[in-house]
């Protein structure tokens, strides 16, 4: 490769990257303002985050095309075109955490025009502050390249499950004491299931940080071998459940 | 390319593809046992959809690497690459029908565990057998590298969406109508749900399909601009609803 066509190489490769965070830095403020809509009743911002969600989907599609020019032209190898390979798999996870803060902020106008008010909606906003903070961290260990932070979010999204699970539970409980709330409900329900399934991405995405880096395929090892495996180390027995 | 390297890439990616297929047959069958197992009770079925989810996920990242080396050694351009960056997106996809059957599959087990037989089923087995289809299309688009049959399966995704729909009212008045089945209705809303993620992924997948053979990208263009697409037309208006 002459020098001119690496430096254009490297140039392009930073822009995919920045692109991709730009992507990121969209779809984190996607769930952050679907929530608040949730909770204010502020519809404007519903139509923020549709609007975004265009952007986001554009985004997809482009920085796919860069990565195909980029590795049928520069023919890359190792880290680069796992960096390449990774991005392409991260873009599609990223895309899906944006239609799902789509669907919270139609939830949002739909449970906000019906008039309701729901107490459970508290529970659902330290879950979204959660899983928000996971797509941030994600892009952190994207950007900084850094394996250890990745199995950090990885591990999180145990957390995330459990409280899925309590939502639900909570969320049932309060249909079976007022069945009235049903249909209302059922979108609560789909709003918890929206976030847990933003945390599943936001786990996605890490462990695609780790292959980046390391080398090794971490996703079905098991939590335990994950962290192994982002510190370099081999794998091992893993009974946690 | 020596003939030799030749011959050997050509043998490579043709393994690639059926190794594909046959994960794609698993994932079928892995819906139909779930759906089985839920209007019939054979638990064993349970069992044996846990057992192909796991050799699912193995193939997912034996394919995954088979398609990184490829790229890497072989440095394939235009057709070859479109080929293997399809296939690394359609595993995901893949992978996660598979995640949706296993997940339908221990509901199935819950609800004959809790004893419980409800009506709303049967209209669950109708959906179920359309997106088990569109699974079988996308996968025989991609084998004959037919874009106006992975059209068709991107069509095909909005009747399930309006099903999914009726489902959802249906059995939301079943539970207004017997709140104590409100427990037992949301895992029944919940397979709907992954069933109607199933026919997502497979338009998902189809999408792909004509990326593969046409070198355009549908994703978001709209069902009009995706079958202009696929029969290799321009771009248009798109006002279908």
């Amino acid at each position: 490769m002459s020098e001119h066509t690496n430096k254009q190489f490297t140039s392009d490769l930073e822009t995919t990257r920045s692109l991709f965070l730009q992507m990121g830095g969209l779809v984190e403020s996607m769930v952050k303002d679907g929530m608040e809509a949730l909770a204010s009743g502020d519809l404007s911002l519903v139509d923020q985050v549709r609007e975004r969600e265009k952007e986001v989907n554009r985004l997809e599609v482009e920085i796919d095309e860069r990565i195909g020019l980029l590795i049928a032209r520069n023919q890359p190898t190792a880290g680069d075109l796992r960096l390449l390979l990774s991005v392409s798999k991260m873009l599609t996870d990223m895309e899906r955490c944006g239609d799902e803060a789509e669907k919270i902020a139609k939830m949002a106008r739909r449970l906000h025009e019906s008039g309701a008010r729901y107490e459970p909606v508290v529970e659902l906003r330290h879950m979204a502050g959660f899983v928000t903070t996971m797509i941030r961290d994600s892009l952190d260990a994207f950007a900084r390249q850094d394996p250890l932070h990745a199995a950090q979010v990885v591990r999180n999204d145990k957390e995330v499950d459990k409280e899925w699970k309590g939502s639900l539970r909570h969320i049932i409980t309060y249909m079976i004491e007022d069945p009235r709330t049903i249909s209302r409900s059922i979108d609560l329900i789909f709003i918890a299931r929206a976030l847990e399934r933003i945390g599943d991405h936001a786990k996605n995405m890490s462990e695609r940080v780790i292959y980046m880096v390391r080398g090794d395929d971490v996703r079905h090892t098991g939590i335990k071998n994950t962290e192994r495996l982002a510190r370099g180390e081999p794998v091992g027995e893993d009974n946690e459940v």
